[in-house]
């Protein structure tokens, strides 16, 4: 089976906002062995969604459309495809009660032209949205009309999301004779995308199930998918490729399921009772800000210390002004002391400390930039190591050096040897 | 003119990375006045990049296509532009010298396949790419053909947007028939993309410039654009409109050019010889992230401390234990102490600091979610203020506190009312 995605809205075109929905939708329909040939994105306009629309159709078995089933008249894609299925709409009613519902749950009365999303195609199979108001709708046209399918998903990523993954990728699966399908993330750390396809290569043969990849920096995440006549067999044909995923990837699968490692670290000091404080140099804040994105992260986050200058670290941290005059500020000696003196002066179970070059400037030849020292501290013990990450951009660095502190963290909470 | 942006890359298409090549391209293209009718992206794949050309030489005057023009055997980009126009690719013999003396630059012997890269079809104009090896190049296909244009980037977006900006766009406003072009990116704060386009609104005629859009959250822009006979001209009335647009937008308007505001912030306190220190709570190191990633923020930014507790606010930021009791950790009173405290603890000419709750828990009906405080001290004077940002999600409320929150530092610095 080959699919096509469309995205539909004029703010897209205008480079106004970017468009994330085609990716995530390819990584799910890839895992369900459906081959994505291609994406398209046009305006709000009548034509040129028609001929996009008939493209797609040239294309692939079926088409998905993000976007244009909004309530106002700008709103064209479910107009469209009635059109090119030269079918008219319907009133679905209960599609129109779950919108007045849902207006009703935040005490606003529906506008009348909220109306409209409860038109659907004739014949059409609405996909509920239970996030938004917006429906979607999968509508098959006829045989004469090349016997393909239209499938039609708002615009807004968390609506879209939800009604691909619990309705659209079932519906799909079911019609290329597959049965059912059911998937699984695995989240990992450490690895480069090619490395990560390599320890993963020949785990599965292409009958037992299929992976895709997907890299938002620094998260690098692979999807398990396996399809079977009953949704019980593809779990349990699920839980045996989990296990060798497992193996396979060891120390560097930091969570089954699609979260970042912020979240695991919360998790796990949550179970263990622990608390965290985090000195941070060259990372100026990031460590702090991925930890409290977690919600409820004030449950064990104490705090952090930005210690961008000498004398912040000195003061604050109360590193010895020796050390730093010996070794260096970016130095395993430092960055230890930093790890021990966030931990005390917040009160915190584990402190952890980054110190490095970001770049550009800033580097000599001993300690050129993405030279970067990381520690944590804890009651009766301590680790510090230095990397070279090398100099690809100052964000860049920064980001690195996060995404390795927080492993630290999952790695000593969890047992693991540093 | 109208133009079509494809992206080629099996990386795009399997959902691996996002493709923002094409929406930047768009927003440069439309302040030019040139329609941009689509986007389509397709895998590395002889057949598929074939047909989106086709398609998209059928919609459009000119098609841009970002991708695959990298030295390895998939990258066809080169390969199927010449089988299009029915050319054969020469050596073009200045690009084979920069590439040559790129690898020569960073001490690397060139590898034979980078050759590959200084092969171009026959009568194309090569697009220099002064950031990486793969120049791109320009194509105007026989009369015959359609005699439209194909013009070929990288799809590094670093390198994609520096040749757009110096060799595209002004060959584009030249076919055009519109001599020269010159544009301004206006960086704004404190308004929604609807809020800008209204202010904006009728500031030009489509004769003397036009206007287009940018919205990355937390940034919003708005690029104005000039074709005239001659670049002098163009400049000249660029100037112009500059002046109406400074004065619509008034203290809306940070920075004239692509920067975020801390780069601003950052620039003022150079200039004025200050230092920043931040208490973050509800923002988690957010804002000092951001500072941080701008080159050399070391010269002005003393670091921070992040407060996310109460004891920490007590112990590290000195905010008196019963301010907290009387008014909340939320409150203009314990903010304004916190901004007092991290100046004196980081010894700094200005302290920022922001306390609130982010959600999803944590509201009340007297403070709900969303609800924000945000101070700033300094030598003799001091200043804070409460907001109801809405509950919007949890990290849209820590990106606006911190976008409010160096807006302030902003306004302060510039001697702007608060």
């Amino acid at each position: 089976m080959k699919a096509c995605i469309l995205a539909i809205g004029d703010e897209i075109v205008a480079g106004l906002t970017t468009d994330t929905n085609s990716g995530f939708l390819s990584q799910l329909l890839r895992g369900a062995g459906i081959d994505v040939v291609g994406y398209m994105s046009v305006a709000d306009d009548e034509t040129d969604i028609l001929r996009a629309l008939r493209r797609a159709l040239d294309d692939a078995d079926v088409v998905i459309t993000t976007g244009g089933l909004g309530p106002t008249a700008d709103d064209l894609t479910t107009a469209c495809v009635a059109r090119l299925a030269n079918t008219p709409l319907d009133l679905h009613e209960p599609s129109l009660r779950a919108i007045e519902e849902r207006f009703r749950s935040i005490g606003v009365e529906m506008p009348a032209n909220n109306r409209k999303q409860a038109l659907l195609p004739r014949n059409s199979e609405p996909i509920p949205n239970l996030s938004g108001t917006a429906p979607g709708f999968i509508l098959t046209l006829s045989v004469d009309n090349g016997g393909r399918s239209v499938l039609t998903l708002p615009g807004v990523p968390r609506e879209m999301k939800r009604m691909a993954e619990e309705t659209v990728l079932p519906w799909l699966v079911q019609r290329a004779g597959g049965g059912a399908i059911v998937s699984r993330v695995f989240s990992t750390v450490g690895l480069s995308e090619s490395r990560l396809d390599e320890m993963l290569a020949g785990c599965m043969t292409p009958s037992e199930g299929r992976l895709s990849f997907r890299a938002a920096f620094p998260r690098l995440q692979a999807r398990a998918s396996v399809t079977a006549p009953s949704a019980a067999e593809a779990e349990a044909r699920l839980v045996l490729l989990e296990g060798r995923i497992r193996t396979r990837l060891g120390e560097h699968l930091y969570a089954v399921g699609d979260e970042g490692i912020e979240e695991t670290v919360g998790r796990l000091l949550i179970e263990s009772e622990q608390t965290l404080a985090v000195g941070e140099s060259c990372t100026g804040g990031l460590i702090g800000h991925r930890v409290t994105d977690v919600p409820g992260s004030s449950a064990y986050f104490a705090g952090g210390v930005i210690a961008y200058s000498n004398e912040a670290k000195v003061s604050l941290l109360g590193v010895d002004p020796a050390t730093i005059e010996r070794e260096g500020a970016v130095s395993e000696a430092t960055v230890m002391e930093m790890a021990r003196g966030v931990r005390r002066a917040l009160g915190a179970t584990l402190g952890l400390a980054t110190s490095g070059i970001a770049g550009p400037g800033g580097g000599s030849p001993e300690k050129p930039v993405g030279t970067v020292c990381i520690a944590v501290a804890w009651e009766g013990g301590e680790w510090a190591r230095r990397y070279q990450l090398g100099s690809r951009s100052r964000s860049w660095v920064k980001e690195m050096t996060a995404q390795i502190a927080l492993d630290r963290v999952r790695r000593h909470l969890a047992g693991l040897s540093q």
